[in-house]
């Protein structure tokens, strides 16, 4: 411990890691990257925990699009938007949503709830892509059950004319600002998991996890203040998915692909940009 | 130390535990499962911890009717609802002072401050039916108080007009409505309960319960965001009875079935879901 | 540490500290309650720590009005109040300030801010009555300072004709109902202050204190959000006092005194509720 | 750890240091000042580090300007404000990114996202003057592209009609008012930043730093809170260029060197009053 301490201030190497000022520092010492997890692992497969993150998975997502669609439902129905919780109250949800489950579902499942995460983590390997592929599925499922259970409650009627939750790009704007803000807004989520759970963090103080859920709904909470005005803010195929299938017009129809493909892109870059800038991984190796 | 650390990032049983990302992660290593409670623990009675904990409910629960009740007079009494707090203003009031309250008697009674919370780990053997029982009574008690002492503040005319913060199935819902709204919402809050205070995960890391008050409020927060405009939300039967008794007009008895009927339905779900899905105990009392 | 832990699953001692869920647990190994802090300390006035407290109290102060007033003005001034941060916006405006602010001078003067606080830690003991009437007096000087800055900012018409962001009771309640709701906001403020920074659990794990400073923001938060519409909430005679001073009004003047006297008796019954019940202080004399 | 802890039950030096309620203690014990920065460290230059915490400053200003002019848009461009996030929104789009940005980039670059933490840091001779200039320019980069980003968005028509996010001091106060209002408020931020992030706390309890970005990120959405109607709120000058820049308007330019002098000022102030008062380090120089 207290060696660890003297590191910090010192910098294990004083030109390539001092700190300034710093809420945490980096130092190489007591640190290994983890291997990158195998593509397939069969042995995966054949475990309870497996399955258990799945449906952890389910569960989460589940919940999420509940709570935030019937958030969204109530503030569209009151006649003015003053006698609801307004349009910060459904940014709320989301962010909020999402601290509680990656909360709960962290030590379960990793607390992914949503398939743009666990795209970039499969990008810098983190998970194999078994458990990448059915962590989607199941989140696709869960939030298709989650927006049934709200248009159950509301009756048919009224949720259609509601709007359904769904996303879909605002009048005034091209399909084109619609794909860049998924993908900024994706970037903005994913490299603050990245940050937040960065392994070599994690290991040199061990209750950085523990408090990553904050910034994690924080920052999703943020990118629904920022772009709700412009596309109903996805940043979540999984939330825009459900919500499509269940509410199922054409002018929700018409927009997927941007929030799957925007999304996507976002998580890939943010993977991108903590690999290589951040961790400079590549680099090391060659060293 | 070092060695739990180890442990995380390799997985203490590779395939059934492995971590993909987690922002804690879960290994079987130097935790045993606590016995469940007794069903009537008969030195309890003779403790003044026990009814300490007792008063520290009744005092909770107290406060938090007072606080909550007074914020929802204030903002119906308001003639447009952007000149008080709003809608958004209630759900911080419910959330924040869950926070708040569970934070300060966490270490004195465990910080229940509702019925359904109370069944919900009773039925996980976490405490004693003579606990329990006890428990529910105080808060009960702490509840009627709570909601009085607004009705004296207020004076009882204008109390009743504003509708004293009691509950009820909102005009175009039906019970059925109201009661799976209960549900859910309470099984979104107890089982941030159990993931946020398992004792799988406080043995591991002794600063994971001193953050649990802050996802278990914000799960009360998001519940009311989701379904004030349907129930009001109670996910509380202590809350919905005691303002119900304060108020005490027909059509607020009339749904006060569904405000423990709902609540106890997703408090046992929850727990069920945690104990066989999440914590599979029963299986693992086989192996 | 290892010892420790085991004693919160396993209870020191199994009837009296038995812990059904807790989110920490209660142990009487390893602590020692304080002695008693003497009522006059000579030495205390001439350490260079006991002035810099009282500068630190100052500042502090100081920036806890110039904000929080500030922000009650913009409100005022702003045509309807949904163009402004709202009522909602003035009750995070103080309790995030003393979320703030106690966690930057904490470590230096115990992050008081507030006579209402100093007061019912004296009557705990906690600090020797020099120490408390210094706090005290540099409270009431950094308000009146940090109320005049925002009347030279907004210029002396424009500051009175907002109301000063001065507190009195609204009409349509007693004089009573605002005395009742200074003596309970104040009690939930101080019990949440006793509660977080209990010796016992700061003894045991030492980073509760760390994260004490947040339910005691969320407190004062919570109060505003209640009492807003009965007195503007008090619950901080230095805070009314300086935004009486310099709006000087004379119905300001004339309910002055519910600011001290409501919050001082608040403070003592948290005080007693904590030392007599909670702690069960003379109880153990005894023993 | 022991030791520590009595440490700060009894005072390591009794009258100088004792603590009377305190969320956390002041003890000269195993901890020494770090050495104050050089003015031109060579090495630097040569240090992938220093190139990476730059851009890591670039990308997260980016991000912080993205993030929070396309709120101000949206808020601006709604018929009315209810039926936006609302200026309580903006705040907590300003404050809730600093708090994401800083828990992210801490560990790369320190977190600073504002020329005025730089320069206020670079005083208290925390980095060297090599580092401030180049985060400086990367800052005030970044800003620049994320106002031009949300311009693209919009549309230049819409963008300059809805007043492109750029500070100037509102109709109604002095360039005088303004001015003090960014010193008053800048003096806030960066006394949080260096109460939150004092080497003496972190030398103590290595936790501390963990949870700097909450002070921090809420005295952002504080100040924000009070000084909208005022100045639209700076307390950073690469925010207040970059969306000077990017909105190129005659009365954005006429007040900006408010929006620098006052931010400098501001946190000169701040770097004073914590190293004279606070820590008092001359005078232990002089001991």
């Amino acid at each position: 411990m207290e060696g660890k301490e003297e590191d910090v201030r010192l910098g294990a190497n004083k030109f390539s890691e001092r700190q300034p000022i710093g809420t945490s520092a980096q130092t190489d010492k007591d640190y290994k990257e983890p291997p990158p997890a195998p593509l397939f692992e069969p042995g995966e497969l054949q475990s309870w925990s497996f399955y258990r993150a799945g449906i952890a998975e389910f569960v989460a997502t589940f919940l999420f699009l509940y709570i935030t669609v019937l958030t969204v439902m109530g503030v569209s129905q009151s006649k003015t938007k003053c006698t609801s919780v307004g349009v910060q109250g459904i940014a709320w949800a989301f962010g909020g949503m999402i601290f509680a489950l990656v909360y709960c579902t962290a030590g379960i499942s990793g607390g992914h709830i949503n398939p743009a995460v666990t795209f970039g983590l499969f990008l810098a390997r983190k998970l194999s892509l078994t458990r990448a592929v059915f962590y989607i599925i199941m989140q696709c499922l869960g939030a298709i059950c989650g927006a049934g259970v709200v248009k159950g409650l509301q009756g048919g009627t009224r949720y259609e004319l509601l709007g359904g939750g769904a996303n879909s790009v605002s009048h005034g704007y091209t399909k084109g600002d619609g794909l860049g803000a998924e993908i900024i807004g994706t970037f903005v989520l994913v490299y603050t998991v990245f940050s937040a759970t960065d392994a070599k963090r994690n290991a040199r103080d061990s209750h950085v996890p523990i408090l990553a859920p904050l910034p994690i709904g924080f920052a999703v909470f943020l990118v629904h203040l920022a772009t709700i005005p412009i596309t109903g803010t996805g940043i979540n195929p999984a939330r825009s998915l459900g919500a499509a299938i269940i509410y199922n017009r054409d002018h929700a129809w018409d927009d997927q692909w941007i929030f799957w493909v925007g999304p996507f892109i976002g998580a890939a870059l943010a993977a991108v940009y903590h690999q290589l800038i951040i961790r400079a991984i590549p680099f090391k190796a060659r060293a």
